[in-house]
């Protein structure tokens, strides 16, 4: 089987994926690049950000499987083939990187480390008062493998954790190893009202795009922080400036932002109360999401159903 | 009975101290100061690094009780009553308090998080290469009850942890849930040479003072990094400048000094490698310390064996 590997990476980046999906698939043939006569032999697309349109002429698609797991721009792409699958990337790592990066977050604002260091840029000595991790209130956006493989890492930490899912379809307020879940937008506001930390892993979809604007921080506790590790366009980013500014808020974490690269010039750099990530939550990593696609490419062949397979209309 | 609390600490704290032991022992007086006529009726005296000579002219006491798990500065006094039993304080959650500590500086190295921080003060994106917590290795040195509490956790998140005690007494190369234990002053040199993280841990004492000096840090793989929150007099600070300056070690994350409050010309505090605390990684908790306290003050009454009384000759 042909397999076409293509995406906004660089040629070093595709090199190391190619070798990593190839050594899982030893009997098809990954390619990073087409002759006119191979492209209605490729039958599986593995994409990485893809731009639009890349996916035109391949008359024999039969799965497109993203490297990534925010399809966003991926299924917005008009010139998507139609009745072709789409899956989302499950990576377990990268699910495990997240989690890192949310706990380290979580840490840093509940025990003062960027307070520390913006002492310590003035060679000021101050401890702060020493709070419980169940003096803690994290409420984490999403309740997908990221969000859950984060919720129950805090939760076994000590912190308070509650949940909330945009959607309504599974539970309305089941309880995962003592996380409270949350579901639907009526749910949202009183949830908002009991938050220290509030965590986005949300997927980006027409129903989540700009959630976190000025109304969702108005609804959060006086001195509450936001960390956004999903997507820029979740964010209302002069909402975020006014509510830091005017002291409602106390701190952001950012990994994600409207322009990426963030521009050199843009405000969020040198702000006292934001921090910066370079869209480093979380990668995907080669070693461990190979297989993943390989499993998918399997059952594609013998026709089991596919995993994580995207409701294009729903956005995710 | 009569109880004497004293320490290097404010009004306000010795306050809140006064409230949680009284509470926690309603049939004794926990006294902040002594009549001349008082002095001969203390039994117990509960201090906070008091001051040398501090507990000169109390004839009838019986058990010296620290709130604080470091009892360098008072084993050192000379006018320590000899024969009264001095306790140190193990804390439940000044352990936790550690270990969070631990996790947030280990998560930190691991994913970039310090690094990241420079690059925001010059508004450069450049995301770092990612590697799995099984690809860092995590060295504690100390394994007491916050050398455990930390590691353990270190190692449910993934890390290869191994830690090292000073002292051969208890066991060899045990193996606790995944971590390897090395231990006594042979065992230092063959741990230092596998580790990208370096965690001090350890108590104060002639054996330990000085310990993170050139010669450890030259032991330790080029890139390595340190995180000493112990004390400060287990570091050559001067040595562990030349260190990174050489480029040797990446990072140091540092909450005890040789003198604190670190003096506002130190170049700890503008050095771009160093992350300085304000000795504020882990406090004891006076709510669940006072308990601890009481128990002792129980098994004093009933001619039970105390906890964690200290060996004055070793120092800890």
């Amino acid at each position: 089987m042909k397999i076409y590997l293509l995406g906004s990476m660089d040629a070093a980046a595709l090199s190391v994926w190619q070798r990593h999906l190839q050594a899982e698939m030893p009997e098809d043939q990954v390619l990073t690049s087409l002759a006119p006569e191979q492209k209605a032999e490729v039958e599986v697309a593995v994409v990485a950000n893809p731009e639009p349109n890349a996916l035109l002429g391949l008359p024999g698609l039969r799965l497109i499987q993203s490297l990534w797991a925010g399809v966003d721009r991926l299924v917005a792409d008009p010139s998507l083939p139609p009745g072709v699958p789409v899956c989302r990337m499950v990576d377990p790592q990268m699910n495990v990187a997240m989690a890192e990066t949310g706990q380290w977050a979580v840490l840093a604002l509940h025990r003062g480390f960027f307070r520390y260091a913006r002492q310590q840029a003035q060679a000021c000595w101050q401890p702060l008062a020493q709070r419980r991790a169940d003096e803690v209130r994290v409420l984490v956006l999403g309740w997908g493998q990221m969000g859950l493989a984060l919720g129950l890492r805090l939760a076994a930490m000590g912190y308070r954790v509650s949940a909330w899912r945009a959607s309504e379809e599974h539970s309305g307020a089941a309880e995962h190893l003592g996380v409270s879940v949350h579901a639907g937008p009526q749910a949202l506001a009183p949830a908002l009202a009991e938050v220290d930390v509030l965590i986005n892993l949300l997927p980006l979809t027409p129903a989540t795009r700009g959630l976190l604007n000025a109304p969702c921080f108005a609804a959060l506790p006086q001195g509450a922080s936001v960390v956004n590790l999903a997507r820029g366009a979740h964010l209302v980013e002069a909402d975020l400036l006014a509510a830091l500014d005017a002291g409602h808020l106390s701190h952001a974490v950012l990994d994600v932002f409207a322009t990426e690269p963030l521009p050199a010039d843009h405000p969020f750099w040198q702000h006292p109360a934001i921090t910066v990530l370079p869209h480093a939550a979380a990668q995907t990593d080669p070693r461990s999401a190979a297989a993943v696609v390989a499993a998918n490419v399997r059952a594609l062949k013998a026709g089991e159903p596919l995993r994580h397979v995207v409701d294009v209309a729903r956005g995710y």
